[in-house]
This record gives structure tokens, sequence and C-alpha cells, in this order.
């Protein structure tokens, strides 16, 4: 019988990504969908390319029968993810799409969100949604936090080479480009169209970007020692994609097997023949990674590239494919849609 | 025991749609690729978005065992399929996606394409792939024409108004939005992006646009009398997305009402309430169609406006939807997938 | 010595545009810019592509002294224009780039904006500012109106017809392919880039689009009689251009002849040779418009192309032709930058 | 009177946009214009935009007589402006656009363009058209290199601080963002828009880009030892712009102060208040540059962020400003247009 879904915080990108992919998924069905500004309203109205769906109206959080729901997506903003997730009954297994419950340190959060964590205790139960290397405690989990989209980007290009002690630890600079449905759905100034389309611009520079303290957090971890990497996110005229070019220090040819080894056997990361390069393009509204390696003219110096979405396997995907573990379901169940191109 | 599938002419766009489609397809199986020029490639190579799959190689079309083959989709420029297609075996299924067997009347190929037709006979055998339209005679057919993407989206909005009568024939007028896509991948300064991207412009003008044999002849048998449209194609700053605006002569209300009754049992068709309109953002990537009806301010005239991916519904899923019929399977199977937004 | 020139509404992006054309007009000098909710910041602040400009602060309108403003843009919201024009003295002339003062006829105002009019005295004394037809009234006038962006489009197309006599009045269809910086810049959902990027739909359909109004009130006054047209525009992903098609049922060679007579010794107005088409890639950032005539295969039957940027000629280029005129300053000073392409 | 100006290789987008500029030049007046593959063509049919210019038609470079020509701008592909250049009469100062007199090292020509270099006797008498820090000689050349759009992104964030020994030379790493324009008009799969638009991915990685050649040349003689820049270009879905990042070691603070100073009476260089950064939106179409300096997180470090438009300051604007040096004009004449926003 298929899981019973809930998604909290349905009218936005990420809300909306996951129901593209769970209405393939021949285990899971929608059962509650929650949005408070829109509740009411039917998701043909929110989002009228999910009209042929059959799907449940919007509705307010405390509507919802949690009683019936298996697991419950929150695609809420930060913040109001803490204040809803605690309240949800012990039975429903919960993926936050959210920055709510990423960093371990409530200190950190608040460094980086510039506001108290209102649920350290929760925060101690949850473990970090970067499937590929929390796999374990992902099956076994309650509550699962899944990543900021740039910040798996890099990880993933990252976390081999700093396990496997392969880069210089205290120089690792990364520039992100990254596309804008990233920024979410909500009417500003800076995100329309006349003013993205056709240029590019820097953001959030100088080390200010909230997705450095998941840098931080899981670098540090993997090195066994402080990490503090340099990182510059670009906004690009694009709705979907982040690619990544993290310059490191270390050789290019033992990060090449390294990275080919690390990601052998993973059903989404793809890593490329040494020399060649990733493009949004190419992963575009799937779940895949395109990683690629290049050897820089200076000696021991090397780029990593990766490509991915940030709705797919950058957020939604990620969280679906957490769910799928969570719930003792095939880790690519609903996943293996091929990306769209041109 | 899953079809097995070959496409000629896999380096192209809608070549590279059908493997996307194909690749979650529970009942099929690609046997074999063709593309002469890049034969010897690999798909990564051709199309890095693919890599992920377990493909054949590219071969020459001479390389195939086509004993081991159910149908084969025929991916090939117009002409080049005249002469590949008639030689293929018996037991082979075809769906053609050229223009090639189209048109019932050879003089009508000639008028339209500049050059005699060269499989006269065989023409003859072929159905017309508008599957909402021909269902019966696709299940039973060995060779099926895919339609045009314009004229499937022109179609779409006027057989069921010219079979009911509701519209004066002698006066429709269509303006058609295109995407690019439907241009095909090769090389041509006119399709660069420093050309296209962020302006629009008209082309094939004055009815010289090829699909209009298709418009006439489907129009005509609809109508039991001779139709001749007029059609406007504007080329698009986008990939995928056909935006078709029908001005037509006749009661609004009638007309909603005809479209509402015409595809109520349909999977794939969307008639979205009285007066609201389509966006080609809500169908893309996927097999759907999304028609809207309006009335307009002059007594008795009214405009039906159709959205549909030129590369899914336009092309490749519509040629997956007739293969499905061809060979007993479910006619929506490995099309359900919905729409990519943003 | 430079004309002094004010600027009301200078932080959206007509107040923009004409700033850029002002900066290098040899005989103008921006005196005073206004933006009520912007009023105390920098331009370079609010736009920062003026950076380099020596341009006054932001102020709220009353601060200005208009004693010292020779002419003044009024680029305010319709009804906000309303309130401030009647307000200033005398001596100022004024070119409106809002609806408020380009109907005649208050009910029509009341009809198609849902509002009374506030200065119906003050609406006498204006003039329709598409200056190749009103050439002689706006050198004379206090008070220009500059026309909505897409009638100064379709008029173009249609007026030498009209007047000529060239086609039936009763039978008129408008399919208008619109750039979104015509939107303006408020923050709404529908205008961000993640929801229009790659994508277009139908908009304000059925007769609801204002600019109805002035298509009715010019081309009923050049008929002789009540002319109402039929008009749908597009949302295109892109950000400058108006591409206009007028169906019209006329004789081709005839409307071309005419509209090459028309417009033969108009600085800004190219009519292109019989059977070519324009594209809104060619008149990108100019003040020019390219005008294409296509004969349709049905006889009888028309199809008038128009192209022109709707933030230059459609509205800040008009509007500073239309000063040229009314200062006494030759009539395309300023005016004469090349498009921007690619 | 006005200089006769001749353009080779005019039917190329550099060459548009000379054509675009000169315009509206005072002094300049276009007397020639060749392109061998479309000789005979007028400039209306190979560039739309320019049909309202009174323009010589398209001729065989051989076709020129060069005895009225003050001055030539050579906007052809490199090697082959080599063999065209030696032939012109002495009287002619040359601006080239190519890459074949940039660098000073024939053995580096051949190292980047892995061609002999045809014209070394000239290649001694060639200036590098970095305007801002080659004025001098430039006024005083017969002929000068104007330089790649990449290299004068980068020279322009970088050679302040090279020659003030504000940065750890050994250790740079440039990340740009690059307009597709920038690899000219030439139909190629890769550039077309289906290929392009909405992704991105890097290109000439791993130290093959061929402005490196120029990199190295300039930054080691500003160094006065041997520089080699790490460098990763990434095409863009955008037509014109190039926004650069270079990730230097340094005092964020010295280094805006130097900046600042450098630039400081520029007419075309825009050095933004420390912390802030630049978009290619904000140059576009207008030959200014924008750079802005952040201190990043890490001590000792900083990033220099620079755009300019590649087509106008990155190419034909310089070449044009270059050009009026050379011809005893006003360095900005013809140069003064805002950027086009949006």
């Amino acid at each position: 019988m298929a899981q019973k879904i809930a998604i909290l915080g349905a009218s936005g990108y990420t809300g909306a990504e996951l129901i593209r992919l769970i209405s393939t998924h021949p285990e899971m069905e929608v059962a509650a969908l929650a949005a408070d500004r829109k509740a009411g309203m039917t998701m043909a109205e929110v989002f009228p390319h999910l009209r042929h769906l059959d799907l449940p109206d919007l509705v307010r959080i405390e509507e919802i029968d949690f009683g019936q729901i298996d697991l419950c997506f929150c695609a809420l903003p930060h913040v109001a993810s803490q204040k809803v997730i605690p309240s949800l009954p012990e039975g429903v297994r919960i993926v936050d799409l959210s920055a709510d419950f990423r960093l371990r340190d409530p200190a950190e959060y608040e460094k980086f969100y510039g506001t108290p964590h209102l649920a350290v205790e929760m925060q101690k139960s949850a473990v970090y949604g970067l499937t590929e290397f929390y796999r374990g405690e992902i099956a076994k989990a309650r509550l699962v936090a899944g990543t900021g989209c740039n910040a798996a980007t890099g990880l993933f290009s990252l976390l081999p080479l700093v396990k496997g002690g392969l880069i210089d630890t205290g120089d690792i600079i990364l520039d992100m480009k990254c596309a804008v449905s990233g920024a979410g759905r909500s009417a500003k100034e800076h995100l329309l169209h006349s003013e993205l389309s056709e240029g590019y611009f820097p953001y959030a520079v100088g080390g200010k970007h909230r997705h450095l303290g998941e840098f931080d957090q899981e670098l540090s971890l993997a090195a066994g020692h402080p990490v503090a990497i340099q990182f510059t996110p670009t906004l690009m005229p694009a709705n979907r994609g982040i690619l990544s070019a993290s310059y490191v220090k270390g050789d290019a040819a033992a990060i090449h097997a390294a990275m080919a080894a690390a990601y052998a056997e993973e059903p989404f990361i793809e890593v490329l023949p040494m020399g060649q390069v990733p493009s949004t393009r190419h992963v575009r509204g799937s779940n895949f990674v395109h990683i690629g390696v290049v050897a820089e003219r200076g000696a021991g110096r090397a780029t990593v590239f990766a490509a991915l979405d940030n709705l797919t396997k950058g957020s939604s995907g990620q969280a679906l494919q957490n769910a799928n573990l969570m719930l003792g379901l095939p880790e690519t169940m609903g996943l293996m849609m091929a990306p769209v191109f041109p």
C-alpha cells in the first residue's frame, strides 16, 4: 500500500518539484498539501503545470490529520520550519528542506541565520541529508535535514578529497554559478526577468553566504580539524542548475582517481573522464550529478567541476531519495528520469 | 519481455527525446541506435545528458539487425526517411517522425516539399499519427506518420470545431509561437544563441510553411469540403513549447463546450475553464496539451489557445504514445511524467 | 543653453530609459529627478548602470523648483499622473508617459481604467503623442500624452491603411508579442525570471487590454466611423521588443505601397521590401520601427508586421522625440543611436 | 572633415558593433566595408539592424581604395589578419581586433595559436591596445593590437595590483563568466540557442585558453618577473558581458585604495565603493567597466570583480577609443552612450 505523504509549504518551487517527482512514484501518494497563504486554493490554481494530477487542495497545517501520514516533507522557510516540526506526532517521519536542522551547533545557526535556534533538543536527533555520505543514519532517522543546494554541490566535489587528505584544506576556493530558482518564488525586484535575464552578478560575497555553515561543519568533520573555505556564488540568468568550480591544491590524477573510486557505485553521481567538464544543461530536471576534474597548468593545482539541478538533486530530489531510505523503499525509486535536454 | 526498439537518426533532438522517454518505460528497451554521420560514437559523447544510461553505441543503419527489432522510430530528415523505410523488414513496426508519410496525396507532398514522393505505394498504408483522432487505425498500423508539431497544436484546437460545424471554415487564422528546438540541431547562423535570444520574428510567412499541407488535408477531411487556413509561425527565444492562437468565427460558449466534450476522456489533453489561457511553461517536458477558449469582444468571434511541448507531445511523446498502441501496451505507459516547472 | 528637464517617476524603467537617452542629448540637461518611494537615494543606487553620470539625487515631487524647469517628463503610474500634472506651473511643458491623457473621452477612460478621470478639463488640451501623425499639434502643445507601447506598434501598422480605405475595418485582428519590461519594475510573482523565462502565454485576452481604448479612438477617427479591432497580446520571455502581426483583409501590394508612401520621409520608420519581415532584435535599444507586409495565400488577405522597442520608440524615445518638437529642437536629436545587436 | 574609415571583416559581430558606434561618431565616416564571403551584399542584408544607415555595400578587400582611407579596423579572424595587414599602404593607420599582433614574442604566439607568426617584423611595431595602460604609445602608433576581451577584463582587475606589489603573483586565480557573442557569428552546434540557453559550462580549461598568452605577457611585464595565472572561463547563456572574479592574496583595503587611485581619472572605469559588486547588466552595450573589491573571510584574501561588455569595451569600443587617440580626436568621442538596461 502506498505511503501517505504530506507536504508543508506546497506553494513554493521545492514543493512543486516534490509533487512532480512523487506523481510518478509507484509507492507514494500525496495525502495532504499545506500552504498557509494559499490555503483553500487548488494546486491547479497555484501551479497550473500540475493540473492533470488528482491532488488534495491546499490547507492550513493545523487542518492536516497527521495520524494518517507516513512521511512529511517540510518545505517551509527557515525559522517557520523550527516552529512546526516539533509539533508533529512522533509517528511521522520528517524530511525538512529548510536550513533549520542542518547545523549541529546552535551557535553556528545563530551566527549565519541571525536568530537563536528554537528547537535545540530536536536538532540533536536530526541527520544531515547528504545521502551519499549519511545513507546509514538517514535510513534510521526520524528527522532528516535536507542540505543547501550549493552546499551539496560543493561537498560532492570536496568531501572525498578532504577525507583522503588529497588537497590543501587551507586553500580551497569555490566559485559557484547558481540558477535563480534557488532564491524561491517570492516576488522581489532583483529576481524579476527584466533585472536578471542576460546578465550575471555575484551575491552574498565576502563569506556571508549561509551555506558556509554547512561547508565548515562537514569539511571540518571530514578533515578532523577546522576547515574554512572561500566561497563566491554568482546568480545566473537561468532557472535550474548549479555549476561549481572548486579550485584546489593537489594532484589532479590522484584527485580524479579518488572521485572515481568514491562514486563508483553511486546511482546518481557520474564522474566524467579526466579533463572533461560538466554542464548544467546535462543534468537539468534530473537527480544526477556530473563531476569533472581538470589539471591546471600550475604544478599541484587542480579544479573540480560539479553540476546538478538545484531543485532536484540539490533539494527535492535529494529529499525524495532520503524519504525512500527512511521508508525502506529502493533509494532510486521515482528518481531515474533522464535530464531534459534541450 | 521488453519490446526491442531501434531509433534511426538518434543524434538529433527528437532521437534524444525518445531515449529520454524510453529510459523509464517499463516495457521497452533500446536495442539499436543509428546516426550515419556520428556512427561509432557513444551516446554519452553525442548527448552527455544521457551518459547514465546503458545504451548501444551509434551505428550505421545497415549495421542494425532488424530481425530482433519489434518497433523502429525513424527520426531522420524528410526524403531520407522515404529511402530507408521501404527497406525495413515486414515484421518491424515503424513510427516515422519525418514529414515523408504525413500527406496522403503525393502531389501535395511535392508541392510543399519540392521533390517527388519516392514511396507512393507505402504512403497508402501509412496512418496519420494524431493519436486522439486516429487511435483505432494506429493500433492496427504497421507504419504511422508522426504529425508536424505545429500541425498537431493547431489540429487539437480546430478539429472538434470543424467536425462540429461550429466555426466558419473560410476564415480561420492561426498565429503560432514556436520554440527553436523544432528547427533541429543543425548548425545554422539564424539559430545561434546570439541571433535568437531575447528576440522574435515571423518565418515561413505567406502560406509557405510546410505544415499547411497537413492542415489542409485533415481540416478538409473533417469539414467534408476544402479548407485552407491562414497560418503564421513566429520563432521564439525558447527551446521547447508551441503556443497557438486560433482566431475563429463562432460562438465561444459552444466552442468551449465542444472542446470539453471532445477531450473529456483524453489522458493528455486538458481543456481549461472558459476564459482561462495556457502557457508553454506549464506543459514543458511533458506529453500534456493545455487548451483555453476565450470569447472576443466582437460578436461571434472566439480564440482557441493551445500549448504543448514540440519535442514531447508534438513529436517524440506522440510517437511513443502511438508505439504503445501499436505494440498493444497501455497508451499512456512511460508518458505520465509531470511538466518541469520552473 | 541646454533645456532644463525634470523627470517624475525616475525609478522606473521608462524613467531610466529617458535618462539613458538624455545623457547624450546635446541640448538637454537633467535638472531634477523625483521618485517618492526612493526619494533621498542616488540614481547610482537605484540604477547602477547610470552611475557614471552626474545626476541629481532623487527627491519628492514637491521638492522640485519647477520655476527653473523647461520640460517635465511624467513617468508616473496612471491616476498618479492625473493628480500631479494639473499642479505644475503653466510655464512647464509636459510629456506624460502614463495612460491618463491618451483618451479624449473621459467615459472611455473610466471604462478601461475603472476609475473616473480626475482632470477632465486638462484632458481637452492634451495631444495624443503619436509623433508621425500629430507632429504639428505636438510642436504647439503644452501637454502631450505618450501613447501606449502596444497602441503605437499597432497604429503604425494600421493608420495608413484605414485612412486610405485599403482594408476591411470590420475585420482586423492584432496578435502582439510583448516584452516584459512593458509591465514595469514592480515586483510581481508572474514577472519573476523563474516564471517567465523560456515560456509564453497570452494575457489581457478577450478585449480587456487597456490599449484598446487608444486603438478604438485613433482608428475610428481615421476611418470616420467606429472601428473596433480584435487584439491579443502574448507576454514574451524577453525584456525589450514588441512584434505585432496585423491580420487584415485588403490587397497586399496596395497595402505595401501605401505604407512605403506614408513613411517615405520618416526618419525612424523603415518599411521593408515586400514580403520581408521584421525582428525585434533589429530595433532593440533604438527608436526605429521596422514594418513588413506579406501577402497571404487567401485572396485579398495580407499581414502587416511591425517591430519596435517598447521602452524606446514605444515609450521614452517617443517621449523625447515629442519633447524635441515641443522645445523647437530637431526632432531626431539624441535619438539616432543604432540598435544593439546582438 | 570626417576621418575616412574602412572596416575589414564587417560581417561579424565586432564589425557590426564598430558600425553601431561609428554611426553616431561626429568625426568618422564609414568609407569602405569588406567581407569576402559576403562581398556584394548590402549591410541591410547582412545586419538588418543597420538598415537605416547609408553605408557602402560589402566588397572584397582588394576592391578597397586605401588611398582615401585614414584608418582601417581589421576585424578578421587571426592568421587572416596577419596576411592582410602587411599589405596595407603606409599611410593607413590600423587597429587590429584579432589576436595576431597582441603577443610580442612570436614563440608565444605559435604556442597558443598553433601556427608560426607570419609578420614578425610588423609585430615589433604593434602596440598592445589596452588604452588605459598604453595611451601614449597608442596615440603615436600606426598599428594597434586590440586586446582579447577576457584579457582586458582580467588585466583591468590585476595590473594596478601587480604593479603596486599588492598581491601574491604566484597565486592568482581568475574565474570568468563569458557571454557567447565572444565566440563570434560562425554557425557551430555548441553555439546554438538550443544548446546554450539556460545552461552554463566551463571551456578551454586547464590553461588552454589563448588569452593566457596576453595575461602572461602583460602581468610578467608589470611584475618584473614571470607571472602565470590560473584562468577558467565559463560560457554564459547571454550575448554580451564578461564578469570576472579575480581571487587574490593581499589586503582588500589596500587593493581597493589602489584600484580607486589607478582609475580615478579614467572616463570609462568605475571603481565601486568597497564591498560592492558589479553586474554585466549594468555595462551592457556601453564602453564602461565596473570594478568591485571584496574582503574574503580568510585573512589576507580578497576578490576583485570586473564587468564589461565584451563587444564594446572588450573589443569594438576599445578599438574606437584607440582610433580616437591615433587620429588626434578626443578619446571618449562617440563612446559615452549609457548602458542599455533592462
